[in-house]
């Protein structure tokens, strides 16, 4: 949240940079700057606002800095930032094609939108990062697939099974949430653009074509209508991204439980120090795991939470999404990340074949 | 829950009758029934037992009826209904049929395959429901969807709109949830058949075969592998669930809010009474609509903690899905009665037309 | 919830039958009628309605049965039971006497005092019970508590300790819960009684008077005024039960890790059979306290949901405490019964001492 | 969370820089240098390191400046941050008294001892904040306390009640959780003093003492033993907060429902503004106590999901409240500041009073 909120020690064990640098401020900012120039240049095409404010508009957007301190300032009266953000573009840009910006939005078009164009890479970012997890499994399905191990139900030796037999568990699972990112994607990376209470009535009877000719700028896809109140999609993604963290999370558990000393079925090579028992060898990452798809199993209940979306558009409601969303990518990120390293850190898996 | 846990005087109010009687006991032990006797007769069909045993379990079947005190007693033994109710089984067709019961099955594979063959009339019904729920708002949007009505963001007036545009965000959120049912359907109506940890090493290379042809006569599909500790469909259905009453928790508070006294702009046939206040019209059924989806959205976390499914079977995860899975259905169930009922009772939306 | 919505046979696994009988129905019609006639009693006292109504009032109350049905439809109505409650009673009891039942009360004052005088012997049997699991962890610790054990942090072997010194962390989390049971007692065993919209305004300056006769009748106590829409006692009492089967939750997870085979820190005598594996003794009742902890974990959340109680009164918010509260009521009721007996099934706890 | 996980403009919406300056990475290591000087004092104090050591760790202490950069990656590895600060303090003092920082310690006891520390001035700023809501609150009753208002339950309009009525509901609501503050500082600021696996080993039968002078240098109290499993106090600290945000959404979702244009019962001086439509004074800062409110509610679910924390120390579960915590402390500064700002912008409530 806001920073120094965590000690920046915990960074690396429960943050994802790479995510953050996706959807922080500048990112933020770039985003909105993006939908502000495509509405621009789009209306201007359709004859809402002259070509010449358009024109004006893309060419000083190259040197926008949004003041960040009047920003946060503003959002806090406003409770949302758009209307302090087009202030500030309008100012930079001058008049009279300042007044141009903006032309028939609304504050939630602006924001969902650059969620959207905010999403896209995240998608792509954790779409490699699955497939590597992928890749991972698989190469230990190759490696140590045929090792004896046993079968383990209700925290009881069953069946001896084998390695393989567990790992293709595991992989089913990252397959399955893998899988599913098509249908993410058609769902969360659309175009927001319906005025400030829904109706469009700037755009009258262009508003279709000017949602596709946006949407097509912005390589989103364009539904027709895109109520802001229908917060559907927000939390399919947020089930999503903890169906993710719950993969990982059963296979941090697993590994947690067969690096206990006894039982020894996993020898982890990156496994972390005690400050007081030199001879620890502590599964951290496979813990971590389990931390991680615990958070995000909580925050889901606050994005269903948020479906409850009154009226036209709910202050409430929408930002509760804002304190949520982010921390739940982030433990996706983060979760992706360690999966990855705590798979390719195992250096046995099962029980040696017999000689 | 048990019985008697809630007021019976609630049971119209937070419960779905006809949902209790595709989900409770007598449904169970049916469906239980049904697995295990189109697993001994799929058995015989592929040499596993002998046809004569197949023929004399499905011949004693048709008298079968479990001891539930027995059951009930051995359930808290056990953590399982499973090995009880084969041992009754077992006893009641006799020797040596009996002992073929439940070849090369556990007790998940029981469990999990009743669960899909619940699921699906469920699914039916809720169909059903989704449909006459999107019917009565088409039927909303012809009688009063050009009443002027005054579009709301942020709990404020923003500027008007028709009674037609906000029931056209209405529509569109039950819709979408309607046609997630088919994902839904697909994940979820399975056969589950896996054997004690999930190698199904009793039936050797017999198995694919097995499988088809028991999901055959149990009219589910049969993916190839569906591993006891893999719990995605489960939170995936969780999801929807919550998708479903989240969407009518918004048409609820919706109507809450247009039924205010000095707002009017829904008028509701059917509210509720007060013990005091013999003037009041409570608009009732929206406000169970905001809790439903409350309550649901606070639920599905528990469906996603319950992902962290350690090793081949987890006791602790799984029966935490018994106890909140039902009662999300319940939920779902008795929202969607509401939102018809309510619905129906609608004699005004919006405001009167202009003259 | 509704009956059959879980299967009966998981009744006794997941459900606490002597508490059923403390909050059921007929629990809840007792409690209704208790308050009623305390109010009639105490309005006569003091001359808000004839002595001679409040004596015919009680007299037959001794013979009153609440239709079931009629409640039960009504309330799908109203939204709360009470009006047609008062009504049957009024209805029994005849005129004039039955006009003065309910005298200056509203629904939400029956209905909270009702839920504090049943919660009375739910504490009760909860202190009992939480007194009878600590006296099994003394014994435990009596016997056992000088075996060797190896002390485990982060899944890994540290450094040995006793059996002992496990156990009295046990216990300290148990006796800590107990130590709160007062100041849960002292929130929750109050009267509600505001009228309509908590001006009691029918009462006028009598009112304090009237509510501490009225609690003391009722033993309970009488803040002087309790608004119906300050839910924090709840969502205290929420709090306290989840404490109590995390506690319990703990203690589980530390017996089913200790269970597995390899470590064998712990023997169970009452472990559950498996369908598919005679060998196996699974640690049922650990598990059991687990899910039973994450379950009162995920409800708690509803509850301080529910602690955004709009105005005067919230059928929203405050149908949710109905939803969840008894749920939650009936978790800690089990887990207390299951760590009582899973405690008493212990045969040895820690490994041998040494010869 | 990291950096830039949320937009910096939303800092002051949804952020408090007063507080993330009392938990933050600078509080957080000067937290954890405390205890350690302490622990080397009072060791020394009672022979069991050099006073020597002691007093050369004092002074090189003053100027100890940890390198974050290395923590971050080393709390990577080690899943806390403590083995790797003993470190570079260890070799910033050089040896031979280095050796004897941390004496008898374990990461935990310095993690949770350091949480106890910052808390302190935590809960005084709550306690200031709070008294400063309730101020507001009285001055609002007296100032506007006879309005007429009305009473409004289930969304319906009841019987006339003041401004002064709801008011005091409000108050009340604020004063009790003030009022529990105390209980959750005795809870809270404790030491944590109990080695690797919490038998204090090393410490032998000075451990009481030792305990009682470091509590006494830190200003914290110290139980006999606080067994580093044992998270009761945690999960009681996220209920408190809970309830604060839950005290303060109420008053936010009335204010939210009272604001509204038809019904008028309260005017705010510094609503905020629309990027589409001049005209609208959103309660925005309402809005946020509902959504702070909410957040908290699903926070609290994860700290109770950690209470389940296993054996001597759980790394799951225990990141998992590093994760929540702050959180939470950042809901509840953000909204117990916004409701002072909300309370002090009121300009009426209630309707004007009768000429």
């Amino acid at each position: 949240m806001v920073t120094e909120l965590l000690s920046t020690f915990l960074d690396d064990l429960l943050g994802d940079a790479e995510l953050a640098r996706l959807i922080g401020t500048t990112a933020d900012c770039a985003a909105m700057l993006r939908f502000e120039l495509a509405l621009a240049r789009t209306a201007a095409d359709h004859g809402l606002i002259p070509q010449a404010a358009a024109s004006e508009i893309s060419a000083a957007a190259a040197t926008f800095q949004p003041d960040l301190a009047l920003l946060r300032r503003a959002t806090l009266k406003d409770g949302v930032v758009v209307p302090e953000f087009v202030r500030q573009l309008r100012q930079h840009v001058g008049e009279p094609a300042g007044r141009h910006i903006h032309f028939g939005a609304t504050s939630q078009d602006v924001i969902d939108t650059a969620l959207a164009l905010k999403l896209k890479p995240v998608f792509d970012l954790f779409e490699t990062r699955l497939e590597a997890v992928i890749a991972r499994l698989e190469a230990l399905i190759r490696t140590f697939g045929n090792n004896p191990m046993m079968g383990r139900t209700r925290m009881q030796a069953a069946i001896p099974i084998t390695a393989g037999d567990r790992l293709a568990v595991w992989c089913g699972l990252v397959e399955r949430a893998k899988g599913q990112i098509g249908e993410v994607r058609r769902q969360n990376l659309i175009l927001s653009l319906s005025g400030p209470a829904g109706t469009a009535e700037k755009f009258g009877g262009k508003i279709s074509g000017v949602r596709r000719d946006i949407a097509s700028a912005l390589e989103l896809s364009a539904p027709d209508y895109v109520p802001h109140a229908a917060r559907d999609r927000i939390a399919g993604l947020g089930n999503w991204l903890s169906q993710v963290t719950g993969a990982l999370g059963k296979i941090g558990q697993d590994i947690a439980l067969m690096a206990q000393n006894e039982i020894a079925e996993v020898v982890i090579d990156s496994a972390g120090g005690s400050s007081a028992m030199a001879h620890k060898h502590n599964p951290v990452l496979a813990e971590v795991l389990v931390t991680l798809a615990r958070f995000n199993a909580v925050q889901l209940s606050g994005l269903h939470q948020a479906l409850v979306h009154e009226q036209e558009r709910s202050g409430a409601a929408w930002t509760l999404e804002w304190m949520i969303l982010p921390q739940m990518l982030n433990a996706t990120g983060t979760a992706l990340q360690h999966a990855q390293a705590l798979l390719a850190s195992i250096t046995r898996l099962g029980t040696a074949p017999p000689g």
